[in-house]
């Protein structure tokens, strides 16, 4: 099983990442096959190591930066979660996103699945 | 599908149900067969209405206050996310615990799921 300092390091790195436009930090952390449903129940689910590039390269381009709302929690098994702010410019507004974002790891520490919660009700301007 | 704001209400309440131990209002707001994970990975399943009337009457008496830590997130489906912090006696000190629900709701708004991300590394005295 993954360690729970493990799981929050590479959460971390994820912030990190994205406020180092570092779409390279930010693949690294998952593993090839992975799965990332963002947001939960929008009908787009990106899989596997290819579109998982493409994704974190587009994503870090339109993402100004992240904020954690409080300290990442870890579980009993190889899960942890985050909450965090998005803070990024959408037709030229500032705009924030309030998100949770839910992974699990493989043994090795690697990301397999990512579940984003936000809706429409969680992206305001600012 | 159940709104975003119905969602987030019911979240709110079982964070008041807490504030108040009101295991009544808790009880109210999940499914005959819902199905609880506390903490994730735990081991323990508590699933279907005797299992959670009896989880939430021994819960209220042991939780002295629940705060949230940012806005409650929903999502594009029927699922909701929040992170919190439960402060609580146990074996008379004052602990903290670090937590992210995340539920899933029937179309009515009832919770079906609760899965309740918090490891030992998420529990400290304060």
């Amino acid at each position: 099983m993954v360690t729970e300092i493990k799981m929050k390091t590479a959460m971390q790195q994820y912030i990190d990442g994205f406020n180092k436009k570092d779409s390279k930090l930010l693949i690294s952390l998952f593993a090839d096959h992975a799965r990332i449903e963002d947001p939960v129940g929008g009908g787009k689910i990106v899989a596997g190591k290819t579109e998982i590039v493409s994704f974190y390269e587009k994503a870090v381009t339109m993402v100004d930066q992240l904020e954690l709302d409080a300290p990442i929690r870890g579980s009993h098994s190889n899960f942890a979660a985050m909450a965090f702010k998005i803070l990024m410019k959408i037709d030229g507004k500032d705009i924030q996103i309030n998100c949770i974002d839910v992974m699990e790891f493989d043994d090795s520490g690697k990301i397999i699945d990512m579940k984003a919660y936000h809706g429409p009700g969680d992206m305001h301007t600012r």
